[in-house]
């Protein structure tokens, strides 16, 4: 033959979903991954070096919100941060401002802004409106959402809605007919508004107070309540958050009765704790609260044993000035930046920890994919996926919230001048480099909306 | 010696805990039981002969309602029809018309109503206000309420209110400091009254809608809830009617992982079903409701797995008037009667399933009396305890609702005109005999109040 | 009435099987407890005053061996150092000198023995011989045994011999037509054969050896064998002396899957470890041997965990010739002396360890008498049972060997100088005092023959 | 780049470990597979074009026989036969006439006729004596043998010796210091002569009396008395055949108490039942024998809920003549033939039950693999793994006995003459094709002996 039958070959050290293959290259052809191997690599037009280094998957974030803040128009940064961070699927959630996905018609206004503006690949969530326009759900999953999203607690009636019992079982029954996964955020109103307004006629509004007033007691509540309609109704329904192993353990339980439940932790409750919030103030607040160093270790426990869905940052890019604490914690918006961190953070967590790099792969590509419907295409290194790629430097590198690719105000971090165990180096978005480990090589628009591959259901 | 070491002899055929003594006789002495034997009995001042008739413990009711309807002066007819009905300890709810027992104060003025028109001994449960006074529980306490019992539905804003997740935990943690249990009404309130709303608007408020606004669900998910606070707490939590088997389940689950939980039966969910209340009408309302054939197995299965804590009669008796149906169930009150039929039923009832009469005894008297820290005063027949007895006569009978000794227009029974496999032939209070099978032969002060015996809790 | 109705009236603080009912008082009428009570007694010809002492049911011992070094003339003693320990049913074993009870023939000729020889009560076990006589257990079942011994190692071919697999399968179908239990001595064979044979051929005869050839495994592999053989055949099979926690693990699991096993304790095994052969020497070796302390506290867990079926002796008194250590462990005979001292070292482990004395009662008494099918008539103070009492006076008593009553050279004991926190006041069987204290008030013959009651099994 | 960097590409459907990967190549380079990929392959020296047939790893047969009956010359033959099945590593077993392997010496010699005769590669297992030389276990590991073998049951004295209860003992204590695995011949020695004496005497010698001789209850015993011995000693102890889903329940509830346990299926146990020995009489006969067709249902649900280890053959090619039945089933020689039947009968009875092929490769290549500690240098189609392959092309084809690639008097197979759902079309070993689906293109000696590649154990 005279031609390569490669468009690129790109070298380094694979880690597969089982392994890490060491000296390895990965033949790409029309944005997927066509071959894998070790020693001299087949010609092809093109070939990226890094070897040496680590070539992840791409990450799927399976929770996070470009729009919640500052409405569609945040997919843009988001995204390219997404891309500098190595995440090559953002699983967005449906809290946009100001209208929320509710319907088939507005999740075709939102893909418009997708094709328009986002920098990597997106999956989206549906969600319904406070008042339980279950009948739009048909349409939602027909047009594509991968999962739904909804809640126990009310942070605002439009955007964020608490549902009530009685639509939430309505809600529970129309998506269990297909077999996507509804993701509950889990606190209990009832607790959460009296110790807040408790504390608030008390005058405690420092920080310390957004952990007091939303105790582990108000999760496990809404845990225990959604899952009794998991069971109810066959629905998969998934912890959006649990900042506590028994999250987990819950849902364990309840799967050994014959419900569809699971959860997921996001990488902050695996490394903070409330003497964070102290020391953060406005920048550490987030629902749920951090817990305890104990809690902590509980999580990595739930981790090690395998009941842990999946980890994804609960990325919330709010404007530094809605952050910013003035003596009220109360008053300050609940989220985190994470994307941009979240390839370094995790890499060092495991590192610390004594675990494998491979456990990156899983719990932040692959199964986020498997649980989001979204796999083979996307979550792993293998003959046949997306090409899509996360080339990571071990070393010792400060991260600096300054180089955050996001719009101005939305550079900030929880994370900000910690020393990370590694770098992202490079990204490939179906095969091309979107990130190079300066800048962002991809334009807005690269990005694609990914719809649900199929109905398969997924619990771990 | 030449006297009678013996008040009263009382011969038949006794119901011992573990077993029946054939040809027994029972020596009382200063109102208790002095000794148990058999054959040819010592000499006594007194001989009951029931030879060929069953003797068993009177029965202790650990759920009932004197006064919920007509206020404290319903004790008076509710104890004579226990008497009638071989139940010598009432375990009486707190809800009363117009002042539910919330504090000391009250309790004295309740004692003093007991004291006056009882026929048979009462223990009480003590309750809080909506606005959740638990400053007023340790007093309770000290005043000898046995138990307490709260609810998260709300019946009515004063005597029966939904008390909240946040001072449901505050009264928790207040209760826990005793080893007292607090029983909980089980029905989630949003789930109900949207049903309801639904029913009515659709003009669908026939009897069966009774069941269909409160399905299984409502009261699984209050169980969950109050567990959830269980477990939080360390306080004995009890559901107050578990209508499913579900609800045993949950308590035996939740027990496993260090939470002190337990739940109780009524008698009405171990043979009633949704035929009744269609049937019945008015007259088969209570709440939970009946349920399906299929579930009054489970409770069977329950029953005989030992995971049911006891069986009570939530026993209510509504004026006939409350009860008629007139087009709208909803409009009817909530409750049975059931104190002068329990007996019989209960063996009625065992003996169809095929199961020992021991049974009885266990569930109706021993297991209640120690739920409520009367055992072993109350409860068994046992040297020591009180020479409380129920004889029963075995045969066919037919239950006449008109001979329940209670005021007129509480002589109404949802089993009414069942055949009855016994009835109560005698029953006697401390050693005197207050029923001869016709005639209750105790006065209205004959009772009288038995406060929690130790602090020791019971989890069955 | 002019005339008593009791025989007698024992008074004391009476062991029930629940509590322990002070100042109480048993009735006597025709060898049975008639009556219980509390207070001042009813009249009696005869009133035994032991107040301020405890009354227990007599002891029912499930395993000893009167006949198994010097034929069944050893009844005479054996019983009569039974009657001064409280124990008033011996159940002993079938492996007699020269002829072991395998046929209704032999056992009626050992019955005639019993009727004339023993001072207490006794049920006994038949056997088999070693070439399989199955044939001949409908007989001995008929003609009255209670259980049956078999054995996976050979101690005499004989009077003792090792049942092969092909044979104790055989031997398990037969009996497993009726509920009886088979108690299995549980030691491998092949184990413990090599293991001695290495240590007589180095020479290595000291006592701690005879521990050494005997290792825990050799215990659990026999367990094992025979469970699995109980699961094939249906047939209760018990181990006739565990000295390992595992061995109640075992017959747990296997329990779990469907077989019917159990298995008891040895008193030794619950205060004796390898430190006190060393100390007795040959008057420390009994089969299997003694463990570590550490299995001791294992033993006692299981005791408080409820999977110890009961507790007996395995008294075997051999002569003191026999148990003399001349240099070779292997040379002495194996079984120990532990009848007369079984009540009071049960009191004194029960007080050291904190437990109830109720559990006394329980495991030595009640719960030997449920699984040899004894009770009710055996093994519980209740109206109606055989009034064997065993009356107990608390105190520091040093038990002295010398006092053992059976012939001279059986007066040896490993417990010989301990102190021990009771002693024996008294003993009634069947109402007559048969024990004072000081002197065995009953002639040879005042015991009876019990056969076993009933078919139905007991597990524990 | 001028020259194709691949010595082979191999075109096909691709059985990887968890999917099929349909129009796939595999890129082998020095013996190895350096690329997988699919799409137009990368240039090679070689094409090997099996598009639309499957591609699976060479199977790893955990447990044959090649030189039991027949010496070590029986390499030659079963290899051949190997090759033409698909198999391309043999993990042989030590029973060899007239050495067993029980020495590095004898080791040495055996290793001298594989790298003579074999045409796959061998993997070997070792053994020790009847007289119990465990001093040579070290050796044997040294020089590189994956696994040992022992038995509970004597098929002769020094070919294959039963080792009894103190030598197992010693035996796995010294396994036990490496990791490796010891898989046991599990028949209980008393039970299985016995009841063949019996046979015997009685004149029943037809062929369902050797099912009748070797009842379940003789393999489970067998089974618990390793496993016993393995929790002892920590040595990880195998069933090398299990005819019973009970013997993976018995390893599962060791490896549960903290043992290391497991067992292997023989395809044989997945199909045939007692019908088909009296079918095939003396071809029909191995130990343990087959069981009934329920069995086998179970042995399946085993299989499915991931409890058997791995499948294995037990290939031990009899010369005809000792295999046939003349009156006496006992005279007959136990084993079948297995191998060249073994890929297409896997692929059919999978296809029957509607299982995926992946099982195949699971079951039959990665697993034995993994147990042997031969992964993943063996077991897999891996970059890096060797390039061993089995090419199947699916149909009906009819599996004809006189096609066995082995010696004349080894052409029979009770599988003769069944219909097969596909065929071995070619069979790689280290990327050279040795089988072309019509010979044999291997030579004596291009087999390689494989010795552990680690000392990792695998539990499954």
């Amino acid at each position: 033959m005279t031609e390569s039958p490669f468009d690129r070959v790109i070298l380094g050290d694979l880690v597969l979903p089982d392994r890490v293959l060491e000296g390895g290259w990965i033949g790409v052809r029309d944005e997927a991954v066509a071959a894998i191997g070790t020693g001299e690599a087949p010609a092809a037009r093109d070939t990226a070096d890094h070897r040496g280094m680590l070539v992840l998957p791409g990450l799927v974030d399976g929770h996070m919100h470009t729009s919640s803040s500052t409405g569609w128009s945040g997919i843009e940064g988001a995204t390219m941060s997404a891309a500098a961070g190595g995440v090559t699927t953002c699983v967005d959630m449906p809290y946009d401002v100001p209208v929320p996905v509710t319907d088939r018609g507005i999740l075709g206004d939102k893909l418009e802004q997708v094709s328009r503006l986002a920098h990597v690949d997106m999956a989206l969530y549906g969600t319904i409106r406070k008042d339980g326009n279950v009948e739009d759900i048909a349409g939602l999953i027909e047009a594509g959402v991968c999962s739904f999203k909804l809640s126990t607690y009310e942070y605002d009636a439009v955007r964020f809605p608490r549902i009530d019992h009685p639509t939430m079982l309505r809600a529970f029954r129309e998506i269990a007919k297909s077999n996507l996964m509804v993701a509950i955020h889990n606190e209990d109103q009832e607790l959460v508004e009296r110790l807040t307004e408790q504390a608030k006629a008390s005058g405690e509004t420092h920080p310390i107070m957004h952990c007091r007033t939303r105790p582990p007691i108000t999760e496990s509540m809404a845990d225990l309540e959604i899952f009794e309609m998991a069971l109810e109704t066959g629905c998969h329904v998934h912890i959006a958050h649990s900042s506590l192993a028994r999250g987990f353990d819950l849902a364990e339980m309840f799967r050994a009765q014959g419900a569809r439940t699971s959860g997921e932790a996001c990488i902050q409750y695996l490394c903070m704790t409330e003497e964070d919030i102290v020391r953060l103030e406005g920048f550490g607040k987030c629902n749920p609260p951090f817990r305890t160093a104990d809690e902590v270790e509980r999580m990595w426990a739930a981790v090690k044993a395998g009941k842990v869905g999946y980890v994804s940052t609960d990325h919330a890019p709010w404007p530094r000035e809605r952050k910013q604490y003035k003596g009220d914690i109360f008053a300050v918006g609940a989220g985190l930046t994470g994307m941009q961190s979240f390839a370094p953070l995790m890499l060092t967590l495991l590192e610390q920890r004594g675990l494998p790099v491979t456990l990156l792969a899983s719990l932040s590509a692959e199964r986020p994919a498997r649980f989001h419907g979204l796999f083979p295409k996307k979550g792993a290194i293998r003959v046949g996926a997306d090409a899509d790629l996360l080339v990571m430097e071990r070393g010792r590198f400060r991260f600096d919230a300054r180089e955050i690719r996001d719009r101005e105000d939305a550079r900030w971090s929880p994370y900000d001048g910690m020393e990370m165990r590694g770098r992202v180096a490079a990204t490939y978005l179906r095969g091309t480099r979107i990130w190079d480990g300066k800048e962002v090589l991809a334009k807005p628009g690269a990005g694609r909306f990914v719809p649900r591959q199929h109905g398969d259901g997924f619990l771990g």
